[in-house]
């Protein structure tokens, strides 16, 4: 198992979809929990402190205090996602990048999921040359399909 | 011990102050507390869970976790007050009021520290009726202060 | 009765619902009241000062004044539910909590009815077992969703 | 008396300055009160119901209610000062203009005394044509202040 | 004709109709006009200089720029209702709320059209016994929705 | 070729057609392309690089970095197109207006792709005839669909 | 004359100085004049309609209008830089580029004057070689500044 | 060389001191690089390009573009620094933290050098049991600090 993918409600599914499905197309082992910061602080101690991950991705909106939970229970890399529940996400950005001195946490864009899972991977690849190359070839195909883009946007507007 | 002010770093404490000197004119007994959420994840367990008090005053900049966490280890009312560190505060201001159904964080305004004090005296005047008693002397004494000022103004501008 | 809950407008009937059913849930008496801070100023105060119930509840959403005006008529604990009506419920969230030195208001999240019932019943709860002994419950309850939560996503992403 | 410019506290007395300046220069009689929202709710009430004047200026920060308890209790129109104490005066702003349908506030920009006062005499005028009158010179005179610029910013910069 | 309803676009015209069925409704003669800022600044400029209006309702989006144009052309009472077309309304609001010194411009809410009637009534009924009279009828029939909505909902969480 | 019109994703065409059909319109050649700054930092180079043309229009939403990259690599002027895809856009316009000195961008309004173009239009015409009289022709018909605008809208509310 | 340089006030002056100071050293001609929106309207649509330059640079602060009635004047290009008078520039900068369909206004970043010269010395480059070349020259001395700042900045870390 | 530490201009260079600080701490080998992503593109490419290090911090302010471009060259973990420059630093944060899908930056805090740099070492740390060890004593020495100031402010206000 190399990342934990955790989500502080059910609500958030969706955005750890986006996640999983690149975590899948790597072929990195992963799982994936439902624990609230809030409601159940205990059990998420329980599944940081137990984890043998290497890098966790923690989703949440509104005050969106998991992933900096997680991080406070660990000195293992935790990314955070904010979601979009309320105020355009601006509470959850907010709430999870502004972390204080000491106690970082890796926030990516709002609803971004899948560049959660990417940046773990990114960390990931530094001892593993096969997640390496894979990043490379994930590159090439992103650029292969805005080359496609260029190509079907320039025909539409001749 | 009737109410703990725990703050998330030092830094804070010229906001906890404007709570103490609230809470010492009323005569109530408090203590006065210093513990990071993400810093020190178990000590602020450890403070809450063998807590004996009846309100929670939690001050907190930034990713204001500390009152969501402190409420997420009692069922006692836990009162926030967000400090303005950057942002001008907005960020500690939605990390602390923004919480998820079913753990309600009561948060003042940001830098507010006097309004924690005198709505957790509120909550204790429900039975103490010595409390109830003074809570109504001391918005006498605020109105006699407008009253003051207003005398003083139109003699200014007169 | 133990709680009021006032709205300033029929409009916000449904996060007003959200409280209730929470009310309802325990078991503790309230009432539920329309009244608007600007256009009904006397019903306000009307209502607030004849209420012998522990904690209001106030629901408002633009300039929601109406928290303040409870909290200006009372020394008994007002909670506010910013609603979002404009600007996301930012002009209500600030309209709420920023209120000044003296007269504080227990603010909630956005739109987070539930939260506002379950504070007032912490609030509550600090004179009635009973009532303690149920937000014990109500949190197992809680917990016992999310672990299930966690049991199906977890089958999900297998 | 024509007008009334009421503040929510002493420390908004600056603010007012900028509106008393404007007044005096057009000989308009005025009275200046200081009287809280929420520390002095029957104060407001008393000074409102007794005044005889024809236009409010309300200057308030933070939750910037005064404005809106001021325009609840009178048909008079109600102009709103809100004022810079906190994030930049937002919070002022969105509390004094966002008012819900039925009781209007003609708010100002943040910190604009000076045009409160002018936006009450442009009022006024319509029943008194030496307002009027005055209002045009006073435009006049800052034509010339902005052609004086001119020629020494041009002469500046030759 | 006493006031003109100003809109920047045909587009705004949802919002000049909560002004114009308070308008309608109080029997005051009113004119409605588009003319853009930018698009027509001459036709904006012939209809504030050529009007006999008492006051101005100047209706706009995104950079409101209408009411403070209006307020450059004319001493009469400028109230301007920022119309959520970008950004939630922020954008329309912060443009026309600013204004420099010396040019104000009565602010309302984001598309709160009816509230930019009722002022514009207010400031007419200063020398018009006629509207204030209906003003205060306007506040009771208010005033009467609210005790109805208390009934209802009273009735409805029995 | 005159203008190139570059957006960093193929989500964004809508707002891409909104320019062109106003250079379509203007009978001004370009050429419309797909680059994304961060996954074809290259492409963008290249196409910047052996791109003719006199005005570049670059098009992006969330931290739209491809007006500024696209300026870093060309002493044209390059016009910036913020597109709401989260936050209501204000992200992208913040990444596109605040670009550090000596780099400049000239962004217009979020969404608005017209504008884009007549810019770049206003630009050509410094030295093209043709398309400064097509200009003054086009704001004439501006100002004729305001003026039939103010026509229908006077109608109606008569 | 090439470029107008025209500000609200003149309390803008020092944003006007750095735009001033790049149009010096790049030895183009250049006016400054202090005309404000909404004070003297007539005295805008003077300086630019009596001008021949062939960019206008607009700067102002609040409710920043000047660009946008310069843009409303001309189908020259205009270029707006907006001012940090009030909450950190956000207004001015709303106010400024949100400007509707068809007068757009090109926006550089909150106090950027030295961004807004470069910016018109780029349109002006179109049709200038020697315009162009101090330029890319402009360029090259920057560049030089990072790499000096970069070898400084490497030897106080060593 | 593990970490390359690269910020866009000389003027971010106290928030770069904040994260060598903490590498000098930890023995961990970095360079501390000045390139700017608008003025000098190709130096960044060079920089990036020709790096062996692990992990980039790129600290930049404003239109913060310089973690996106980093990230845009490498598949290595970039973590980004938004400087407080212009608006309280949101421009920056947005700017750094909303990239598009594909090409993740690990957004810190605004101005957290600090924690930039103990984020780069949770990743290092992967490899180098080293640094994880020297990671746990921090968290030790930081819970220590948290303590003290525990006791220090229990003092002050017993």
């Amino acid at each position: 198992m190399m990342i934990c993918v955790i989500m502080g409600s059910e609500s958030d599914v969706k955005i750890a979809e986006k996640a999983v499905n690149v975590l899948k197309e790597f072929g990195v082992e992963f799982e994936v929990r439902v624990a609230s910061a809030h409601r159940t602080p205990e059990f998420v101690e329980e599944i940081v402190k137990n984890s043998k991950v290497e890098v966790f991705i923690a989703i949440a909106g509104l005050a969106a205090h998991l992933p900096g939970v997680v991080a406070s229970l660990t000195t293992k890399p935790v990314i955070a996602v904010p979601v979009n529940a309320k105020l355009n996400g601006l509470d959850a950005l907010l709430s999870a990048v502004q972390m204080p001195p000491g106690i970082p946490v890796a926030c990516v864009g709002v609803d971004r999921g899948e560049n959660a899972a990417i940046l773990a991977l990114e960390i990931l690849a530094l001892k593993d040359e096969n997640v390496a190359k894979k990043l490379e070839e994930y590159r090439e195909k992103m650029k292969k399909k805005v080359y496609a883009s260029d190509e079907k946007v320039r025909e539409m507007f001749k």
